[in-house]
């Protein structure tokens, strides 16, 4: 082989020549062989500390029967059950592998050299990967107290503007916005601009004023929701998540899809964990009394915190977090830095169980004092 | 809503609006309700007919206590057995949600408005779907004997082709190169042009001059072999591919790859199935019985058909393939018409067990008489 490096980087598209490989985390089991330890407490990922439902699980056995048949390329069952759920139409619904897989797909649609990609600081990561990796041009929008500043986003909506990003709530601030000024905004943006909205963590939220924006998918053609089984309903490992926008954009999105990129354990398994809300409530609940404990820890420990309507909490070290990261995980404790959001002195924290959340509590207590 | 239909496409990419929307074919539970059976034969889509591994199964099951969890988004365990199995390094890998994933990343890194992918006629139908959707220009070269025209593919690589994609054996038609026709194809091909060898059905042929084109990586920085583990491997429902590459294009596909595009079931299923040769064994004589049952059937019948190295065999009926379609779906016999290629004479047949084999056989024949 060659030794020039990257010598292909001559004939690659010019938004993936400037896009920074991907560097995947270290799995588990690795970190803890080399660490020297074995029973780690992981609050990095914002997944469900209870699992997923007991239905999810017998969905996945009952397709091992037909593991080598092709997924439903369709998704007739789930997207159905979704269209129930959000009372729209099915052709409405576009699945994903991960509600990331949508973003993508959004991206690859409406966004091009020459366009514009908008979105705010401290905004999902994956907005400007896949805005990148098309060629669009980011718009970065600063944060006013660590959430979106819409007046500004508005003022920067131009010619050039396809696609305008935002999570509600924010990862990985936890911020969120209201009824009125989410659809405020969303009124105010021309139509023929498209509006993401991101709703990841929809479930954790116990706000009165807080928007379902699925609700003003009549309103707002131009307006696309995204959803996950990622986190409150626990199924992270197998990869489901969906769209919900106009058919004429679910037409488009269908065009760019992968025909079979949702699997059928996921398939199976999402449209079971719909059933079981049950779970839901208790996972809404443990991550309240979660929340509490890791916030009300850090009010007597003296630190600052972004209030968050997630799983998540990021809160300020008051010093750069690089350093008590390394030492949480030689306690075996792996939460999440967010240097690279900007965000140098936090850390994100996943709300776990009890005695997850006690366990990181203490270690970055003698952290701090260390 | 607008009654205007398609009122974004104004604003979708150039390549996205000429792209047909993805029109998913129907789960066969709904076709048996619709055709009032239970019992239907499906050789449509190229599955194993034995299922796949227990040993595949085993590590779904034990997957089941993580499904909360994301996945390793580096997928390091598959990544290190698969570099072992092929002798190259980990990082000559790019796991993909089906090999589909790996074609669709190699065209968003290589391809864009301005540039040609070069591929022949009766090529599988994700090059030109991939292709299409970043805007690169289509070169389709004629068969020849269903199979490809070497000689004028490699007359028609000019400077804007940036990717030429072949896929060894071919689908739908079961053609296949040898050695010595596929390599020096590569070796003329200049440096700065992509070639894509698509071996997703490698391990069914049996013939002593077929290469493995992973053994040139070394020799051609600009080859990049695909595989699946969808076909012999029986695990279609997960989704699980990769590609082979200089590191330089594997690090450049990792850029437009989504971080966890493999699900953990799909990673721990295809580890445990690269342990258990012994089934791809069973896997590759029952096809090659149920190769000569088909083919000595459609000789006893006098029917023309594609001599095929793969899984499945395209059948010449002579005369339109879609009423024949129609009385094969009544009789509960699901194969695969491929007007859709060019090819409207055509049934592409799976080769199935002996019991389905002849099932369909029966309800060819009976159709063919009636």
């Amino acid at each position: 082989m060659t030794d020039k490096p990257n010598q292909f980087l001559d004939i690659a598209v010019p938004g993936v020549t400037n896009l920074k490989p991907y560097v995947p985390g270290k799995p588990i089991s690795e970190l803890e062989r080399e660490l020297g330890i074995t029973d780690s407490v992981k609050l990095a990922s914002n997944e469900n500390p209870l699992g997923c439902s007991e239905l999810a699980k017998a969905a996945i056995q009952a397709e091992l029967a037909d593991v080598a048949l092709y997924p439903d390329g369709g998704g007739v069952a789930l997207r159905t059950a979704l269209a129930a759920k959000h009372n729209v139409a099915p052709n409405c619904i576009t699945l994903g592998n991960g509600s990331n897989d949508v973003l993508d797909m959004i991206a690859r649609v409406f966004l091009a050299p020459g366009y514009e990609s908008l979105f705010s600081q401290y905004a999902f990561a994956v907005y400007p990967i896949s805005s990148q990796a098309v060629g669009a041009t980011l718009n970065i929008v600063p944060a006013k107290d660590y959430g979106h500043d819409l007046e500004e986003m508005l003022n920067r909506v131009g010619e050039k503007t396809r696609v305008v990003w935002i999570a509600n709530p924010n990862n990985p601030t936890g911020t969120w916005l209201n009824s009125e000024e989410l659809e405020g905004f969303i009124a105010a943006v021309p139509g023929n601009v498209i509006v993401v909205v991101d709703e990841a963590y929809i479930e954790y939220v116990d706000e009165a004023d807080y928007p379902d924006a699925s609700l003003w998918l009549d309103k707002y053609p131009n307006l696309i929701v995204t959803r996950t089984f990622s986190k409150s309903y626990g199924l992270a490992s197998l990869r489901v998540g969906y769209g919900l926008a106009h058919p004429d954009i679910t037409d488009l999105l269908n065009r760019v899809r992968q025909p079979f990129n949702v699997n059928s354990m996921a398939l199976a398994a999402a449209l079971a964990a719909l059933d079981d809300q049950t779970f839901i409530q208790r996972s809404v609940e443990t991550n309240r009394q979660g929340m509490a404990q890791l916030t009300s820890a850090f009010e007597a420990m003296g630190l600052e915190y972004i209030p968050s309507v997630g799983n998540f909490v990021t809160v300020d070290l008051g010093r750069s977090a690089a350093e008590i990261d390394q030492a949480l995980l030689r306690a075996g404790c792996i939460t999440r830095p967010v240097a690279n959001y900007g965000l140098p002195n936090h850390l994100r924290i996943t709300v776990g169980l009890e005695n997850q959340n006690s366990r990181v509590l203490a270690a970055l207590k003698q952290a701090l004092a260390g």
